[in-house]
């Protein structure tokens, strides 16, 4: 298989393999010292989750639990967390590519113990997925290894094009010469090397379709954009991505979705991460996204703006919220990064007007409406909530 | 917009716009011969569809409905019709590039009705968007253009990998040449231009994180596949896709899902299609798909066949079937196109051993197993499903 690799493979298998061996190697230390091996874990509970003001990232917090294997109420937690690192280990140096499903029947057999008496009886390693996975994620915040840089594959569903080349791999791809296909984001991109580009912002747009329409329409050669669509909720590879761009090119990143608190939502993961997943949100979140639309003002009007909708179309379009969708701005508008006053704004005209609108409503206006006049002059007049 | 969009595209559009035009304009013909406007289209009952044994294919029998303008029970269904046709044909000749969500917004509006006393009420174009796109398939069977052939576009999940160079849009693309990402196959396939092609065989992964492991492990370059993943259940423009691959180029189709009957129902939609949408079947339909597994027989042998898994991996990774599974597994016993010998003897064990596995199953196993022995050996022992 090996030949087959690319090199940029290769290296980040060495450096990872290396951290995990020597993570770990301080456990045998432990052993040989007469000590009981333990490890110091971060903690990931939501009381040592932290809204960090500056950075605008949730990162963990300073706390950390001690994973002891001579603790009767800690050992099969300690035992599934070694067997773990071992089954990544291996799949490092065998020139393997898991994915966390195949962790999970990896590591999955009985284990025949003896209690003190000398009876047998079978014990599993894990019995659902949710088990290995919990352990993959202590090894990451263990070891600050994220999955990726251990090379454990996911699915992908991410794409982009724009007028840039990157490296991948061992190729050089031309984003701009997609055709009216687009470039599939790999589930690794931190390995990715950004060439050149001649771009001015990232329009990161939810809905595959419209990514599809503005992509076809020429959006991106028109206005300098690297266009990204996440197909729905953003995947780890799509939001690590658009962060790179953000920070390393300087590009403004700017998030479509629709005019409802699911769209929020999807805004909110590009740019804090989620509550329960805060120790990866250091690395893939952007704290700076700004949210371009759908807004409630588009859709109404505001003081000094005119509404982008008629009456009739407004009739005809917007779509009554339901209970779930209120339950679900009233938690949003809650939220520490959504108490600015932009954000405070959208979230009670929302609850005033109980009213969402699809992105798709905005298209059905004429696609030259949506991608030349409506998307632009928001850019222009920096008509985003932030 | 015009100079952003590519040359195939404008073709296509004149095409359409044409066929549309021709089309419709004999209604208005019938109004000024003095006859009732009526359009004769397709049945896309189910008595109206069958299998034709011969070419593989579910299609649409001989049977059309009429539908007339002064008939009170089809009048509203007709001016639907002709109100979608127009959308369809504005946005053709606009440059526009609507999906079928937008298209039902562009057509949803009320229309103020007076009826004989004078009394005047409100009657809506469409409430739903079903049935906006009970319409579209109307004018697709219509006029027999796909929604595709009148630039609708949609969500697109299919990837491709390979040693091919294709043409899309105003653009060459090497699919050899995407380093760790994939070409994200356009939605409208029927306009790429295979250029030319190094390769023996396709192989369709349903799962996407499969996909992303054979990729990144180079199986496509050892063993001269095009590597496709429909991610799941395939959406049309995978389908057309795959099809023009077999067609055109030759290629066997290799279908790989979990050993399951969600996994069987995957193959039969790319062999055959699904029965509600057998009018589409005839242009996206891969007759001759194979499946390659993982099929029962490769997990508990067979007369003459190992099995790929030791007693110890059953243990471990087999999941026992559900009730809907059984129930659908019955269901799919049943249909013409699995009455062969092959699919009976498949269902007869599955419904026997009451037993699941997933294709990670076999991955965990290596990925070397699974690149470089499981599939090139069955690919080469013809070890696949007709």
């Amino acid at each position: 298989m090996t030949e087959l690799e690319s090199k940029v493979d290769k290296e980040i298998r060495k450096k990872a393999g290396n951290v995990l061996r020597e993570t770990f190697l301080k456990l045998v230390e432990m052993v040989n010292n007469n000590e009981p091996p333990i490890m110091e874990i971060p903690k990931r509970t939501l009381s040592n989750t932290v809204y960090d003001e500056k950075r605008g990232l949730l990162i963990l917090g300073k706390e950390k639990l001690k994973r002891n294997f001579l603790d009767l109420n800690e050992a099969k937690r300690f035992m599934q967390t070694t067997l773990m690192a071992s089954i990544i280990y291996d799949a490092l140096v065998n020139d393997e590519y898991p994915t966390i499903r195949d962790l999970y029947y990896r590591g999955k057999h009985s284990i025949i113990l003896k209690d003190p008496n000398g009876r047998a009886y079978e014990e599993n390693t894990w019995d659902e997925q949710k088990e290995s996975d919990s352990v993959i994620v202590d090894i990451e915040v263990f070891t600050s290894l994220l999955r990726e840089d251990m090379l454990i594959l996911s699915k992908e569903k991410g794409k982009v094009v724009g007028d840039m080349r990157i490296r991948s791999g061992n190729d050089v791809i031309d984003l701009s010469k997609m055709g009216h296909g687009a470039y599939s984001i790999e589930p690794t991109p931190d390995l990715i090397d950004f060439m050149d580009i001649n771009a001015e912002f990232v329009l990161v747009v939810e809905k595959d379709a419209v990514f599809q329409q503005l992509h076809r329409a020429g959006f991106w050669k028109q206005y300098k954009a690297i266009l990204v669509t996440s197909a729905g909720q953003p995947d780890r590879a799509t939001r690590r991505f658009v962060r790179r761009l953000n920070e390393e090119l300087k590009l403004p990143v700017y998030i479509l979705t629709d005019a409802d608190p699911y769209g929020w939502y999807i805004y909110s993961v590009f740019k804090i991460g989620s509550i329960s997943l805060s120790y990866e949100s250091e690395r893939l979140a952007t704290p700076n996204a700004r949210f371009l639309g759908v807004s409630m003002t588009d859709i109404f009007g505001d003081k000094g703006k005119k509404p982008y909708l008629s009456d009739q179309e407004r009739r005809n379009y917007i779509i009554k919220a339901k209970d779930a969708d209120v339950k679900r701005a009233m938690e949003i508008k809650n939220y520490e990064w959504f108490k600015t006053k932009g954000w405070q704004h959208e979230i009670s005209v929302f609850l005033d007007k109980k009213s969402k609108l699809e992105i798709e409503a905005m298209a059905s206006k004429g696609l030259r409406f949506l991608a030349f006049q409506y998307i632009p002059e928001k850019i222009k007049n920096s008509d985003f909530i932030n």
